[in-house]
């Protein structure tokens, strides 16, 4: 184990769960960069187990909603930038093990690898308990978020809210093109381009990955077009 | 209810489970076509429980496997086709309740249809019983289905398998280009254009939704590429 112990208790007391095998938790904290133990695949078990906690939350506290705005509350409460949120409020950032690489590139990637080891603390927490308990702690994660989501526009993405407001215009839907895809397969980072018919301004968007480019192309045409 | 006892009741045989609520699995077979209380809230709830007994599945049975292609066997599994198959092996087409519109516009979108229902009836299960009956039902499901999968090459859809054999080449990756949006919202069909670097073929791709149709312009490039 490479993290201090104090750094592990730290960390336990505000995740509110305690390890029975204190590995789970370091390996949960490992990047792939850092040892051939990582926390990878506690990120894929993880991931699920909080797809389907937060889906049966909303699909409980919202029974008059329909699907698509649940899936899109869910969308909103799993998205990197909420785990990574969480991530921090848990200071993950400082429990971290990275490999040189990655702690010589410094903070540009930090957001997702932070909310990469939050899902893998859960999946580290199912294997060193079963989903009953997982589900209260992450419902304890997620308490004040569950009580302030409400079904509805603020949900929507950019995408969403651009397609919307073309269709209401009656105007065709936005082609997504990618025009440029920089670095190689673990730091890339994509460039989209927005299309809108009547329109030649060029609306770009650049992001770790595509669909985090789409959504900044789309938002770059919603800030340009004034849609509220 | 509008499905008949006996046709409910060998439903149940097949999938092996007994609804407490039988009201629950007549829900899971509406279509939104026929009915206000149809089976999308459901589906979406079966959809999330599917995707997290798979991947605990898949961790638990490659322990050695990395992260990759853990999701990509999940993918294989939890894919609308491999739904429909199952949910055609239980003789869900005939227990269905549609609308009007859907069933004179006969059988092309009865696959999905089918499929959304398979994940309705595991989210009925589940508000039926609990978390660990509704994984025995699922993994009884796929027991060979799992006995079989394998990670690697098989598993690979179309558009990694050509990505893979582009950067084999050392070529740039792809283009996918939405050449057209056919259809309404519930009702869409998408077309697609693969562009490769120095390749002036067109390469079309045809499907329900956009990653349906970028599969099938992928396939069609490694068709006429010959890629094994």
């Amino acid at each position: 184990m490479k993290q201090n112990k104090q750094q592990l208790a730290k960390l336990q007391q505000l995740i509110g769960y305690e390890f029975n095998d204190i590995t789970l938790l370091s390996k949960a904290l490992t990047h792939r960069s850092a040892d051939k133990s990582h926390n990878e695949r506690l990120e894929y078990l993880g991931d699920s187990i909080l797809s389907f906690v937060i889906a049966e939350a909303l699909f409980k506290q919202f029974p008059l909603v329909d699907e698509g705005d649940l899936s899109q509350m869910r969308s909103t409460l799993v998205c990197g930038e909420m785990l990574a949120v969480i991530g921090q409020s848990f200071g993950i950032g400082d429990c971290l093990i990275l490999g040189q690489g990655e702690l010589k590139s410094g903070g540009h990637r930090r957001e997702s690898i932070i909310s990469d080891a939050v899902e893998a603390i859960i999946g580290a927490m199912y294997l060193d308990s079963n989903i009953e308990v997982v589900k209260q702690r992450i419902l304890n994660w997620y308490q004040s978020r569950l009580q302030e989501i409400q079904p509805g526009v603020k949900q929507k993405d950019a995408k969403t809210r651009l397609q919307e407001y073309l269709q209401g215009i009656h105007q065709a839907r936005p082609i997504y093109l990618i025009v440029e895809v920089i670095g190689s397969d673990h730091e890339q980072e994509f460039v989209i381009q927005c299309k809108l018919d009547n329109d030649d301004n060029q609306y770009m968007g650049r992001g770790v990955n595509r669909r985090k480019a789409e959504q900044a192309a789309a938002q770059a045409a919603i800030n340009n077009l004034g849609i509220k």
